[in-house]
């Protein structure tokens, strides 16, 4: 199997180098990631300056390609530029805290993952709970199970798993479930505050607003000590009610 | 009708003047745009570093908000900060350029009335299908044309209407339609150059390939000339795979 690794805390996070080691003993991987941390830049990509890659060594080896874009960026980069045959999927982390309900929508490791969905390659992003996870073996094993029942089950075309996995010891996780994205979202603020020179700005603060409460959803899912497995894709259109607004007679205006 | 006006281009952009003037003439309008181009941002939002907000003037009137931050921060920051209550509906546009299909998913337009939609207010994005689009009258009309719609038919919760408009004089305007988001998306490569010190760089290029075509997606009903009206929601669930998916048994796992 032939595996592409990206990720949105950047190259030199503890958390992409626990995956790719453990891929490794599953398939031939290839790391293209953000040279910098890339969190909630959601999908962005860089059109108006170009990029930059470089080699990136980490203990004294050659450990992948750091590129100075956004994890969108990254996975084209590593699709189209850097490996010779695309690979047989894209695994997207493993981040540093949740990516679970509408955390989904700011989610640069998810947008890496979905990037691939575009491209047709099947793909995993791959989150633990806590900003603070040290321990990143369990969900790095979670990953490579999935990496190979997409291979025995196939995909969706477009389609991407995005996984949330708790931060705690192996021994404490429940289970794994199949999963929907939920629908807490933060209720956040501007906070002003002064600078020395007497200036105003804002920083952004807030609190997430738990509104699932069944184990059908990702935030629920994974605060009940479960690993959530979510498929998502990237057809925004809202069918029910794009059905509804034909009582609009649109055509008529 | 109390609106907020946003958009990806800058608030200096020919666009959201021409929309924020004509929502004026239906509504009690506040401005609150990105200082600089955010296009191709995606759903960023800014948490690592503090945004600044200063008041743009345009010929002499104070015309609205600057906020160094990407489109989803000035909603953000529009509804909770600025706006003393909030909006009855947040527009976003007038883009220069078309968002249809996959490019919904990089868009920063699209990306500021999903911040609405998630924040519970309706939300309309308006773009004109050129980049070198000179006129935005219509699209200006259409966009006011809708925002009332949706105050008497209602629009489900979390749901934005996305419309593209045609670069084209009213009178060769053919209509609009009702449509759901395509599937035609870029076929891009990063072009490797070299730089005047010998080092190189990669450019994003590509060509769009067309994958719809009939008039129910928004890329192929543009290109006939008609407007194209998509309800787009944040739900990326792909509730068939969710289906599917129960066969795989992962709860046995």
């Amino acid at each position: 199997m032939r595996i592409l690794v990206s990720n949105d805390d950047g190259i030199h996070s503890p958390g992409i180098y626990a995956l790719a080691e453990e891929l490794k003993k599953i398939g031939e991987v290839t790391v293209v990631a953000p040279a910098t941390e890339q969190s909630a830049v959601g999908h962005a990509i860089t059109m108006k300056v170009p990029v930059r890659v470089s080699k990136y060594y980490k203990n004294n080896e050659f450990f992948g390609y750091a590129v100075d874009g956004t994890p969108a960026d990254c996975v084209k980069m590593g699709i189209r530029n850097i490996m010779v045959t695309p690979p047989d999927v894209v695994v997207s982390g493993i981040n540093h805290g949740s990516n679970t309900a509408t955390n989904v929508i700011y989610s640069g490791t998810v947008s890496a993952a979905r990037e691939a969905a575009i491209m047709d390659v099947p793909a995993i992003a791959v989150s633990v709970t806590s900003h603070d996870a040290r321990e990143f073996g369990y969900a790095a094993k979670t990953a490579a199970l999935f990496a190979q029942l997409i291979t025995k089950h196939g995909l969706n075309k477009g389609t991407l798993l995005n996984i949330n996995v708790p931060d705690l010891p192996e021994s404490k996780i429940k289970g794994i479930r199949l999963t929907k994205q939920g629908r807490s979202k933060w209720d956040d603020i501007y906070e002003k505050r002064q600078d020395p020179y007497g200036k105003d700005y804002y920083w952004l603060t807030g609190d997430l607003v738990e509104l699932d409460n069944d184990m059908t959803y990702d935030q629920y899912c994974v605060k009940q000590d479960y690993v959530s497995v979510s498929p998502i894709h990237f057809d925004l259109t809202d069918h029910e009610e794009y059905n509804r607004m034909a009582s609009w007679e649109i055509e008529k205006i």
